[in-house]
């Protein structure tokens, strides 16, 4: 968490400055980009909620993303980190929203994916989407590599 | 994240052994449980989601607690996060919900909690709350204590 927290805090800076708010969905990160934000003292200014999604369930149940929401997407793309990121960015009212979703390893997704690979995006001001393939099937230096790369699309959004 | 993978890992073994699930909602650590939860492979077997609850306008959207759910109870306390456990759980369908709620620091919360307090809770088969005190200041490092806590707890409630 401790090599996020440069990003965190440029992030914190910028957001504090502004008066604006962020919320995160989080698929394969697993709640690392969460945790990175919130270590910066003071976060409860501008850091509004986020949500783990690890299932279809949790989809619906935390960002309110119905089967009908998913006709033609499926998760581990662009799209649908954008689709994330929107939704968490209304349902709790913030400025931004920033989401990601992958497949971290040690195997690939269901949809083929290979390990490493991560789609990221932002919404809110400025929409911003990417994906990342890291080329590496280690789980956790995939968490954190996804998680290093979703703050930092946040701060390209933030520039 | 690391130290906390040990107990992690205990708890995939014993969850993926039984055919139980877990759902889990964090305060002040932010994302570390599940972000730990989630470091060990083929954790989506029985995780299903999780909410980093910041604020009120979270505590509704991502659990569903509403103000009236909230008459004489107040954040910090074990009832709170016994109920945030229980919502995150029926939410998610999942065997067991597991929560924290706690002031990490530098300084206390709006209730008068001294940074370093948490109140954790397991709902499912068995409930189980405790009230943690590190006595601590840094953030950073209650943020892990409070986590490893939280993963102590259920581990004992799978036990």
């Amino acid at each position: 968490m401790n090599e996020l927290l440069p990003s965190a805090e440029r992030i914190a800076a910028r957001l504090k400055a502004r008066g604006e708010t962020l919320a995160v969905g989080e698929s394969s990160t697993g709640g690392l980009v969460c945790a990175a934000l919130l270590a910066v003292p003071g976060a409860s200014a501008w850091f509004l909620g986020g949500a783990v999604v690890y299932t279809v369930k949790a989809r619906e149940a935390l960002a309110g993303i119905t089967a009908a929401d998913m006709a033609g997407m499926r998760g581990a793309t662009e799209p649908y980190a954008a689709l994330l990121a929107e939704r968490l960015r209304a349902r709790h009212g913030a400025t931004w929203g920033l989401a990601e979703t992958g497949a971290t390893g040690p195997a690939g997704n269901r949809y083929g994916d290979p390990p490493g690979h991560s789609c990221l995006a932002v919404a809110g001001p400025r929409a911003l989407a990417v994906t990342l393939r890291t080329g590496s099937a280690d789980r956790q230096a995939n968490m954190r590599a996804f998680a290093a790369r979703a703050l930092a699309l946040l701060e390209e959004a933030l520039e």
